[in-house]
C-alpha cells in the first residue's frame, strides 16, 4: 500500500503525478524532453539506458514500464542481453554510455575521465555524454520517488504493453485518464 | 573541468542548464514546484531536507548554495546542527522527515512504516511525506548531475551569498545572466 493516498487505478508513477500534479507536471515535461526531444540518441537508446538504471536500481514498475517501450521502440533481444548483463549487444557506443549510467547511478561522482574518453571514442560527442548521465540522474529520482513511496507495481504483463504503446506514441506529457490502462 | 562544455561564468547547475536548456528549464521548473510551492513545509524546512541529502552525497555545489539559502530563509544554527548531525535541533517533525530523507538518499526501497508512523505522529500529514520523498529523490539527480559531469563548484564565499539572495528572493525559474553572480 502506498504511503499516500494514490487513485487505485492508476498505478505506478502516474498515481503518485496524479497526487501531486504541481510536482507531477514538471517531472512528465522532463522525462519527455530527456526521453523524446532531440538529441543525438534515439528514443530506443535512450529508453534502453533508463531501463538498465532502473533494473540495476531494482525499481520493478520502472524496469517493466520502461523496458517494454524500449522493446517497442528498439530491438527485445538487445534490451534482454543488456538487462542479462550483455551490455556489448547493444554496440560500443551503448556499452560505452551504459558503463557511464551505472556510474553515475552508483555513486555521487565525476565521470572517470576514461569513460568519457571510450564513449568518445565510440561516437558519442558532448550531448549524448550529457544524455546519458541526465538520464542515470532522473532515473535515480523517478526509482527512489515509485519505490521510496510504495506506488502500487502491477505485475508483468498486459498493463505494461498498454502503457508502452500510449508512451511509444504519445510520449509522456500526456497523463492517462482514471480506469484506463496507464 | 566539467565533462562538457559549459559557460565559464555559470558555475554549478546554472552552467549545464544552459548547456542544455531543452532539459534546464523542466529542471528548474521542478526545483519551483518542490522548494517553493504550496507545501505543509515552509521553504525553509524544504531547503534544509535538501541541504541535509546534498551534504549526506558529498555534493560541494548543492550543499554550499542550498545551505546558504536554507540559512537566508531560516536559522543558521540550525542548519549548521543538522549538518553536524544533530538532526534533532530541526524538531520533532523535521528530525522525523530528514530521517525519511536519509532512507530515500541511501535506497531505492519503500519508507519503512515505523519512518512514516513517526513522521505522522510528529505532525506531518501526507503532503509533507510526499514532499519530502521526492525532495530527497529530486536531490538524488540533481547531486548526481552536478557531480557526474564534474561542474565547476566556487569556494566557500561570496559567490554563495549572491546566489542565496536570488534563489531565496526570485526562486528557481530565473535563469542568471553570465557574467553576474551566479
Amino acid at each position: 500500500m502506498p504511503l499516500v493516498p494514490t487513485p487505485q487505478a492508476l498505478p505506478g508513477i502516474s498515481g503518485l503525478f496524479a497526487f501531486r500534479p504541481e510536482t507531477g507536471v514538471p517531472m512528465r515535461a522532463l522525462a519527455q524532453a530527456l526521453l523524446r526531444g532531440p538529441s543525438p540518441l534515439s528514443p530506443a537508446e535512450r529508453e534502453l539506458i533508463a531501463t538498465f538504471v532502473s533494473s540495476n536500481n531494482s525499481c520493478r514498475f520502472c524496469t517493466r514500464s520502461h523496458g517494454a517501450v524500449a522493446r517497442r521502440l528498439g530491438d527485445t533481444d538487445t534490451v534482454d542481453a543488456v538487462l542479462g548483463g550483455q551490455a556489448g549487444a547493444a554496440g560500443p557506443k551503448m556499452q560505452a554510455l551504459l558503463a557511464i549510467a551505472e556510474h553515475v547511478r552508483g555513486s555521487v561522482a565525476p565521470v572517470p575521465q576514461a569513460l568519457g574518453d571510450a564513449a568518445r571514442s565510440a561516437g558519442a560527442d558532448d550531448l549524448a555524454l550529457h544524455d546519458a548521465v541526465l538520464i542515470a540522474a532522473a532515473f535515480s529520482m523517478f526509482n527512489r520517488y515509485v519505490e521510496g513511496l510504495g506506488a502500487e507495481t502491477p505485475p508483468e504483463g498486459p498493463a505494461y504493453d498498454a502503457m508502452a504503446e500510449r508512451l511509444a506514441s504519445q510520449g509522456y506529457l500526456v497523463q492517462p485518464k482514471p480506469g484506463l490502462p496507464t
